[in-house]
């Protein structure tokens, strides 16, 4: 057997999300997903470092895009312009990725170590837009509350792209969310 | 010794986080929490599921009063007044708790897996927040911004009251923060 194989990143990732909404999450070893894919454990390994951080491997590059985007954000842009640019940064990270993206969050929500770990990511990832914002001078307390509000715009506008049968706009999500929180904490 | 003890629950929460202070969470056994306050493991568990679950049994009283102040809240209060509601609501539960609450805090601060809880305890506070307003008629996606909003107003105000050094109104600071919210959504 060749040690590259073509897309076995994908493969293992369809392989296992195949055998979590057969079985279970908790049920299945990598063993059986590196089976299911017709890929060695080992190649599993290459790619992932155990089941579970496997369904989070993509929390990486989302903090590495959101960081990068708070960055370069304009001069004149407010504490949470910052943000919404963060978020819009990583939309292309889930193009074409929307039947994966539904897939996967029907195994977190059926399991409850799963979706500890998903609140603890994204803990991580409000952590890092917070330490973005301070690096562009933005003051606590505004820095810990635009990252705050980030989070949760991007959860439910995440939430809502997950469940819609076609495939909507993340971004327009993200900015209607970031809209009904404008009108709801407004008052009008 | 008599089964009723004065002050048990406390002495045994004070000795807790004494040793937890000492030698970090992860070290100490209930055995030693009960000799330190010089009560028995059986008192202990009269009152505590365990050590872990002892720092957060304030929270099902908080669920508690989160429910009622929503279910309570007029008629023309809108969602996000009624997320205020329940906020200050839950002021009083730490009132004379400053102290307890820091020292609290700074265990959970130290020990990623209270950290872990901490998250999904707020989770939970969440969910019971949006089942709630979904009983006074609040439709979706409007509960679930509210109460995601009161769980980011709620955190951002008690980090701020814990770290004060002297007693702040809690209530205050989660008006405060519900201003800057808004001041920083809005952009001017």
């Amino acid at each position: 057997m060749s040690r590259w194989e073509p897309n076995a990143r994908g493969r293992l990732e369809q392989a296992a999300l195949e055998l979590y909404r057969e079985r279970g999450f908790d049920q299945i070893t990598v063993t059986e997903i590196a089976e299911r894919a017709g890929l060695t454990e080992r190649t599993f390994f290459r790619y992932f470092a155990d089941k579970r951080e496997m369904l989070f491997s993509g929390q990486d590059r989302l903090r590495e895009l959101y960081v990068r985007a708070i960055a370069a954000a304009p001069e004149t842009a407010s504490p949470i312009e910052m943000v919404a640019a963060a978020l819009e940064a990583a939309v292309p990270v889930f193009r074409e990725r929307h039947e994966f993206a539904r897939q996967r969050q029907a195994v977190i929500d059926a399991t409850p170590g799963l979706q500890e770990r998903e609140l603890l990511k994204r803990a991580a990832l409000a952590s890092a837009m917070v330490e973005a914002l301070r690096r562009r001078g933005v003051p606590d307390p505004a820095a810990s509350l635009a990252a705050d509000v980030g989070v949760i715009a991007f959860k439910n506008a995440f939430a809502r792209w997950v469940r819609a049968p076609d495939e909507q706009d993340l971004a327009h999500l993200i900015r209607e969310v970031l809209d009904q929180l404008k009108v709801m904490i407004v008052g009008e």
